[in-house]
């Protein structure tokens, strides 16, 4: 299963697609691709929702993910100013998985961090290290918002492929 | 010229579309187009998104606006939930707006209360009223997501008006 996770922002948009090569939600987990949509914040916003529009949808249809995995919303209450920004990359980005009929799991980031670094109050260089032995990858992710993009992917295919199989075995 | 005003929401997104009969601030205005997109709350937002970005981009096709207005950012403070609700709307309205070069002005809605109404803490049934009143309209706008669209597109439209006509008399 091909998964794309997905850390939105309106300066830097972190994406990583991982495959699982198994079915079983504890399958070893290779990387496809990862890095970021990095966008200019000399440009206005609607510029930017452009690009970003642009190359996700570009990502997607080079990837084929059979789920995408984002952010839960609100989940920054203590700063609506981000939150609301990161929002508008948010609303371009659902609507880029939708129209391409890709299914969403949206995963709140303290349940990724705990899932992936033991503590769902991780910090930012936990779950580098953490994903980097997961996918056994040389270098630490950077910057953090890859490595965040591969927190949600792993774990979010990992609850999808977790899923599946309770629903298999009737015990949903 | 035409003025798209748009409300953007994730329930409802008001618009309408008005005309400047001349190129003076105080010209004119008349009503050419309103109503609302009503997006299903039963469906999730990125079924959401998509049927709304599907219908703006056919209003902005149909109406071809000079000029799209939209309320400013950044004014929902006090709720943060249904400001990072209406982001998503937004990034995807802005998008639609951005990718068919239409300018886009922001304006904060108590400006356009303050023009349309008097006041910036004018009520929904005073801008109701204030709007009818400028388009010369029989009826009360309904709901007032469209009186909302119609005001931000007269305000938004005379504002930019007054722009250009400081700017050519080159006192701006």
């Amino acid at each position: 299963m091909r998964v794309l996770g997905i850390d939105p922002g309106l300066r830097l948009t972190g994406f990583a697609c991982v495959t699982f090569e198994t079915a079983h939600p504890n399958a070893r987990v290779s990387l496809n691709d990862a890095g970021v949509v990095r966008l200019d914040d000399k440009t206005d916003i609607p510029a930017r929702l452009c690009v970003l529009s642009r190359e996700l949808g570009d990502l997607i249809e080079h990837n084929t993910p059979e789920l995408a995995c984002v952010e839960a919303l609100f989940t920054h209450y203590q700063n609506p100013r981000t939150a609301i920004v990161m929002a508008h990359a948010r609303g371009v980005i659902l609507h880029e998985l939708a129209k391409r009929g890709v299914p969403i799991r949206e995963l709140p980031p303290a349940l990724v961090k705990k899932s992936i670094a033991g503590s769902g109050r991780a910090t930012k260089e936990a779950v580098q290290r953490a994903v980097m032995i997961e996918l056994r990858l040389p270098p630490i992710p950077t910057p953090s918002a890859v490595a965040d993009a591969l927190a949600i992917a792993t774990v979010g295919g990992r609850r999808a492929l977790a899923d599946t199989l309770m629903a298999d075995r009737g015990t949903l």
